[in-house]
């Protein structure tokens, strides 16, 4: 039977083997929330980037170009990571391009030697869970985290998905432990549950309230991003 | 007012600025337990190296030599890091050169950049948690872990001092958040706690069930060890 592990942060994602693990790539606020929103929305890929160098390469072409750094939009581009700005209207048809903080870092450094790099998000947690099981492969969950530091809501999320899995795996490592029972800890309220952390001013000064409510949604997409040649698309079943 | 950081793995430590910080190195299982328990215990002084062959070099001489591989005693050498081995009648008035697996390491890092550096153990938990708080200075929690992973007896001990100091700090990352609910969700049962994961294989296959007992009681010492020219003694008040 197959194992479940956490990676909290892509600083330690070369501890593990993952040649023959799937690996879920997870940056809740905002990354991975709005990937997974953007092509339920129609999107016909997503091309993470890792620096606004290369996202600016694709100037001048058919690409949305998405930047954020910090939480905040960088100057000239279409848009940043909020899933406001991932809508039908806005990406139905087309390709984006995106460079985020943390998220995008964690997609490069898993495409390097994973079996396959998925997106998740709590927006698709029950399609992305169900898939999981079905595979039969070892499961890497890989948190972008903070700047290569632990993070709460990436880890929460990790939680949500060992809780999903645990029935159908034989092994977890520690981490994963650890998470799924911080998620039984702050399912009720995962929105207060991110308060308890003096990082929680991280999330308010950037005044992405409505993007966090968003975010901590479960189960409004179907889709599950499957990062092919570099592009994000959806997993064709 | 300060702040509290936990640190999962020595293997993020560079990622804190601990210049200003009180490091508290935690290898529940067995080294710093031990090493709490050894100093309590009238040894002089221990002396933890890198290497066996660091440690070899003391030999000959008026020191007790101990490594660990593994969780295993190297050959050749008076013990490893098995708290029995730490009584009084074998470590009074003695000089103890120690090798570990994963605690040495975390001590190493640690005193390269911090102001100071402490080890920690539930046998000490209360005193150190009391001297911490007197002390207005940050404190980091760095969790020896587990070749560089994250483990759960590490960051369960994490989050007991937590517990303990948060009404005198103000500042708390994720990753202290975390630790403390983790402690409040294990804490009537640690033993109990760390069969969840699969790891605890790894303890039953060193056949260390009564270390594991002994290193999981709290309060039993009052010393608390500090690293001074790179040897841990009783801190003196």
């Amino acid at each position: 039977m197959q194992k479940i592990e956490v990676c909290f942060t892509p600083a330690l994602l070369d501890l593990y083997a993952i040649e023959d693990s799937i690996v879920v790539v997870i940056d809740i606020l905002r990354a991975t929330s709005s990937m997974t929103y953007g092509l339920q929305n129609g999107a016909k890929a997503i091309i993470p980037v890792m620096d606004v160098e290369d996202c600016n390469d694709y100037k001048n072409s058919d690409y949305l170009l998405a930047a954020e750094r910090n939480g905040e939009v960088v100057e000239g581009f279409d848009f940043g990571n909020s899933p406001f700005s991932y809508t039908t209207e806005k990406v139905n048809g087309k390709t984006i391009v995106l460079t985020t903080t943390n998220g995008t870092k964690a997609l490069m450094l898993a495409q390097e030697r994973a079996f396959k790099v998925v997106v998740g998000s709590f927006l698709n947690l029950e399609s992305l869970s169900q898939w999981l099981i079905l595979q039969q492969k070892n499961v890497l969950l890989l948190c972008a985290g903070w700047k290569d530091k632990f993070n709460l809501e990436d880890s929460l999320f990790a939680g949500a998905v060992v809780n999903r899995l645990k029935n159908d795996f034989s092994h977890f490592d520690d981490a994963s432990v650890a998470a799924e029972d911080l998620y039984l800890t702050a399912k009720q309220d995962l929105r207060g549950y991110l308060h308890k952390s003096s990082h929680s001013s991280r999330l308010e000064q950037l005044n992405i309230e409505k993007d966090v409510q968003f975010c901590l949604q479960s189960n409004i997409c179907t889709v599950i991003p499957v990062l092919i040649n570099s592009e994000l698309v959806p997993l064709e079943n």
